[in-house]
């Protein structure tokens, strides 16, 4: 199914070029139909420097840009003409299927949010995050967006997370944990006890509590957290990847024979980047809002814009969102009003 | 100054002959008096492998030991006559100036509550934990001894996280920041906030909010939080230090280069290791008791021992308790009643 994809094409640390060499790749992979938002003017002419032919790429004008920067709610509100709000109100005006933007992770919620709503019944729209472990990948959420959680929010996410990774992520039953301290059951704290006993009614496979140690094991598929956690830990892994890489570095420098070794295992240390590089799975979906909207990282590549384009068509394909809305409101913890509790 | 260190000698995953062999190394190294407390026969037989020749190392009998799944509380109240037990009271009965264990966590914590009560002023001990970072090592706290704060709690922490890094890692000025999400100020959950507002007033370099990623960084000497978060933390970066180091191997091993790859890099590797490897710093001191207690990892190897000895001897001779107590009790937010609030 071909889907038409809208993208910031301003967004992200490294600019549209970054995003428009992404939108290429993707289109010639996907076939996806890549909808580019931002600067008329910009946009032409960074597109006549690459020979697109006939690859389903066009513009849509979008005069302003929100800064990495700019706080999102204040920046949504004063700049409605900006890339990330234009792309949001063409997924809910179904002008386009899904946005993805590289801009103000805080501005894309908040975006999608405005324009998409949320689905009927969830609470709090979370965000998911990708994280290798030994194995394989885990879904963590939320990573952020929810600074306060009460136990049916995390049920929630538990819920839409184990949603996603049956559908987008592929996995048979996904292994679904609650992120607290103590593996035994009445560990943790009174947000994540009363959770726990919330999701040992979920039709879903909870597996009960989980450390901070079983997501890099690989022994959980969908870990759930509130944002504040979720974002610490994220933060903490992306800090954590950095400073070994510079370590190995340092090392190799003082160690004159490591710097031979350190070739040698070139091919061994390109595996490894491979597995904890975040462009390969290009990006973090908002999952709860009545659309799709993938919120992909600042320093993003062309091959991780790519990658975020192919997620977003996964997402709609599967029709994620549809098996949300179905099973939120088929369960006794929907909610009607959309108010949260 | 010379110290008498009583070493919990049954606990920790390995068994008394780590211990031992930690505790003669020490005793040889620091000069310090072990006393190994566990059952006597046991010892007295491990100790005739080795010819300590007059190395000051002496045994107290204590009969029963808590097992690393027992419950700590109720562990504790049944086993009176326990390594840890004793081994807590023999502070309290100034018989000895520290206790070290590789046991029950949970429980040399409540042991230590139990016998050497609270430093007057201090409403929650503090589980302090270190962690290596790309310049030099970081202090969190709390790592899992509470799990639910108030602000003045987390002030405490950094007031006594302070004087520890100032005294026994002789750090100057130690840069002390609160863990949460989002630099700016007025970011984070509302304990972070409030807690934030409250260190503004403290006597110590608050450098405000730090993110996760700034502990690997090494921008920041001091991180506070609550234990629910600095728990999850902890586990997390275990976790992932043991599967980057499988991943590695697992990639050297499909790629043969790697394979000598990998030993002209052993130079490099045991820089790392030694970097990362928590035998280097031996455990994690409880902040806030009346008297000195060092929480060492279950995993405990002999040199782990050995330096969580040599750690809990700086503890004592430095005077970091007596610093702590004065800081306390000369500010407003000291508790004379030492109920918490």
């Amino acid at each position: 199914m071909i889907c038409r994809i809208a993208l910031d094409a301003m967004g992200g640390d490294l600019g549209p070029s970054v995003n428009i060499e992404g939108a290429i790749q993707a289109a010639r992979e996907t076939g996806h139909e890549i909808i580019l938002v931002g600067d008329q003017s910009v946009l032409e002419r960074e597109l006549k420097k690459h020979d697109i032919g006939s690859l389903p790429i066009t513009i849509h004008h979008a005069p302003t840009v929100i800064g990495m920067d700019e706080k999102p709610v204040e920046g949504c509100r004063a700049k409605q003409d900006s890339t990330i709000m234009i792309g949001a109100q063409m997924v809910s005006d179904k002008k386009a299927d899904a946005l993805v933007s590289a801009g103000n992770s805080g501005a894309t919620m908040t975006a999608a949010l405005w324009h998409m709503r949320r689905i009927p019944g969830v609470s709090r729209p979370a965000i998911a995050t990708t994280m290798p472990t030994l194995t394989s990948y885990c879904l963590l959420l939320d990573a952020g967006a929810n600074v306060e959680c009460k136990p049916k929010h995390l049920y929630q996410f538990a819920l839409m997370g184990n949603i996603y990774a049956e559908t987008v992520m592929n996995v048979d039953k996904p292994r679904v944990g609650i992120l607290t301290i103590g593996e035994e059951e009445g560990k943790g704290n009174e947000l994540t006890v009363a959770a726990s006993e919330l999701m040992r009614t979920g039709e879903f496979n909870f597996i009960g509590n989980v450390e901070g140690r079983d997501i890099p094991k690989g022994t959980v598929d969908v870990v759930v957290c509130d944002g504040f956690v979720g974002n610490i830990v994220l933060k903490f892994a992306e800090g954590l990847a950095e400073a070994l890489l510079t370590l190995i570095k340092r090392s190799i420098k003082k160690h004159p024979l490591a710097v031979i070794g350190g070739l040698l295992m070139k091919g061994a240390f390109r595996d490894i980047k491979k597995k904890v590089d975040y462009a390969e799975y290009g990006g973090a979906p908002l999952l709860g809002v009545n659309g799709v909207a993938i919120i992909s990282h600042g320093g993003s590549n062309a091959k991780a814009i790519k990658n975020a384009i192919r997620l977003a068509g996964d997402f709609v394909t599967k029709g994620t969102n549809r098996k949300i809305h179905e099973k939120l409101n088929q369960h006794r913890l929907a909610e009607p009003n959309s108010k949260g509790t």
